[in-house]
């Protein structure tokens, strides 16, 4: 059932009217975006306290072009005398700006998206799934988890799940449109320690799909585990030992070579990649695809945001750099083609160990689980993280660790990449595996 | 002009029967808030990139309370047959919860808002000023910032404003509305360093009134300045040294003592503050005191997020914890008075000197112009933070710092604070003048 009655076909009439207003109001050319989403979670912490919330939200999106000119326009208020208002008002602000020659819609031969692909993003049966299951999921999960093991001092259970539609039309010949679900549980833990403090951790699923929500109760069980490993964490001496980085993890490190790929970063000279296309940047173990066609990938496009269709492609293939990110804005200011302005889902070649096994062939090392605060410079690569996991000493584990930093050069430490693990991360757009790299500098806070 | 033409009297007429729905469907109480807002931001990137963007909302927040079962909605399809609809089906799900006892509107008797006071918050001549106005700021203010230096390499300057109306009713007797608007505008620039990087500092001003939005050519000298004192930042040696932080940066410190303070950590047992009202937790010299009476305040307001009346009251005076941050729902889960769930502006007792003038004072320590990255634990007072700022020796300044960390304890650094600025920063509801702390340790990384 739906909130409001608005359909898909509603949404393109409505953009399509949108369109013609803009042109009327004096637009050369008008980009409108019609989105349409609802969210529901539902918390339940320690026994003792449950939320339901719910967001339901309409917006539309207007980009309008006049005399080489831009603005940009977001409105809740969907009605048509508002709307008629609100465009004429967009356009003739749009005036008061200078001139952009580089701001246009796409050439449309971009526009050719691969509407033979079903990217299997939406579950048909969203509508089905009732708030008394989401209250239930959220429910029993906080109350198998709470009783584990009377170590655990908090517990906070989590169900989410929400629907979108989109609609897209730009001016000079493109429409796609798009819907999708998603649906995610967690659970998160904290158990004393009597060194002092609450190590805490959790555990977290999530799906196109509802019925992929199941076996639960070892998210529980995963979150208890790990909070209980970090009991007693230390540092240790400051020096040059191996790392493995958990693939949850991962991503904060994979933010420092993301950011430095993309057109804002190359055209403002910020960025330690410019003039890099085809150079080895990281070991041969590195490959990453973009690929926007993954069957219910949670960034699963057949169109980016400026409307042009997707395409699989290589960002890195055996650690020489092979695409930047670029979109139509910035693939005029830079005279490149464009590529798209921000990746589908980021895949990875992967090895054939499980982090476990791979921890065995550490002399001396840090098993990261979690980045703490810290920062990368795009231009110069350097960076320093903080970082919390599990000491590892002849192949076995010793002790937690936190209050340790990590720093280096992004140009150095891909270099030091050895190995790759088994492990793709599911629950994110991000797929990383485990990553096993040498000679990281560690130092104590 | 307004975008949509729901007055103020509509909202409120609009939130009546949004309660008359609610009950009608069910409920035993209603809490509905009805928001709009517009905003208006336009960035100028190194006299070759426009920006303008605007964006503007209506939407409305449904708490509903049935049978000690309670739930939250929002939605932005505020069309009556789309609300009827959403209330019925809020409403139901409501029913789908475990009971919890502590959940309902306030008491009533916490409801007499001080309708005598003018907040100073709404500058009627919002609507008068134009989109050719806000371009020509922020486009002189890149043009005056570029040409002060060659040294610039990158500028990017930007003015936003926003105007929200807010309606809330509580349906056992609360009616609250206010009007405000913002207006800020900033600038930052980046310069060559010859030892590699590139660094980069800010400045910026804020007002609830357009016409104190002026003498903008100081921001650009002084976010060149700043940028320029960061040439050739180095590490010091690892040590106990003097710190004063500079206001803009004191946020990331205070932030460390005030979520200790609020009723969710007290509850979860998460708090470094449990049992220590009256305690003197920090020097004499810290009091802070929260005022929603401020004319012109950023967070100046009449009425808390649960609809009950605010107060001018101390967090800390001379040091002793005087006060908690206690919401409706916490104050009956942990039998306290409430005190309203956040603070509204923190204001500070104020010192005599400048920083300037603090830092002849030092014999060896940094100046901290900025906190990078970092984590404060809430319950062990732990902390850890990077820093960026200059390093003081003989009371004169020597050289820019990065790559160093200051770490600690909550209940001990507070304790070694020397002394307090006469700067309160002007342009946030936190009004932190720079403050002087003794024997801080600081690591490189």
């Amino acid at each position: 059932m739906e909130f409001t009655d608005m359909s898909k076909y509603d949404k393109i009439e409505l953009a399509r009217w949108v369109v013609k207003k803009g042109k009327q109001a004096g637009a050369d050319d008008i980009s409108v975006d019609v989105i349409k989403d609802r969210s529901i979670s539902v918390d339940f912490r320690d026994g003792k306290m449950e939320e339901l919330k719910e967001s339901s939200q309409n917006y539309l999106s207007l980009s309008v072009y006049a005399d080489h000119r831009y603005t940009s326009h977001t409105t809740c208020d969907l009605n048509k005398d508002s709307l008629e208002k609100f465009i004429s008002e967009a356009v003739a602000m749009t005036g008061y700006l200078n001139e952009d020659p580089y701001r246009s819609l796409p050439d449309p031969k971009y526009y050719k998206i691969r509407n033979d692909i079903d990217l299997g993003i939406h579950d048909d049966h969203y509508y089905d799934v009732t708030s008394e299951q989401r209250v239930k999921i959220a429910r029993d999960l906080e109350a198998a988890t709470s009783a584990l093991s009377d170590k655990i001092v908090t517990c906070n259970a989590s169900y989410s799940d929400s629907r979108a539609e989109f609609v897209k039309i730009n001016s000079n010949g493109f429409e796609g449109e798009r819907q999708s679900t998603y649906f995610g549980v967690g659970v998160e833990t904290t158990v004393k320690d009597v060194h002092g403090g609450r190590p805490g951790d959790y555990d977290y699923i999530g799906s196109r799909f509802f019925k992929d929500i199941s076996s639960l109760e070892r998210l529980g069980r995963t979150a208890f585990k790990r909070a209980m490993q970090k009991i007693g964490q230390k540092k240790i001496e400051s020096g040059v030992y191996d790392m493995i980085v958990e693939n949850r993890a991962l991503t904060t490190m994979l933010a420092g070579i993301r950011y430095p790929l993309t057109g804002s970063y190359l055209y403002r000279k910020n960025s330690c990649f410019e003039n890099k296309l085809g150079e080895k940047i990281a070991s041969g173990k590195l490959t990453i695809i973009d690929d926007p066609y993954l069957k219910a990938g949670f960034s699963s496009q057949l169109y980016d945001n400026d409307g042009m269709a997707t395409k699989k492609r290589a960002l890195f293939e055996k650690g020489v750099l092979k695409s930047y990110l670029i979109d139509w804005y910035y693939s005029r200011k830079l005279n490149m083609e464009p590529t798209t302005g921000s990746e589908s889902n980021i895949t990875f070649a992967l090895g054939s160990r499980s982090p476990e096994e791979m921890i065995r062939d550490v002399k001396q090392g840090i098993f990261v689980t979690q980045f703490v605060g810290g920062n990368s410079n795009s231009l110069t690569g350097d960076f320093s993280y903080g970082i919390v996991g599990l000491y590892v000493k002849d192949g076995e584990i010793v002790h937690p660790v936190n209050e340790m930093n990590i720093s280096g050069n992004i140009m150095e430490i891909w270099k030091n990449l050895a190995e790759v693990g088994n492990d793709p991360y599911q629950y994110s757009s991000i797929m990383r595996p485990s990553m096993y790299f040498k000679d990281v500098h560690f130092s104590g806070i």
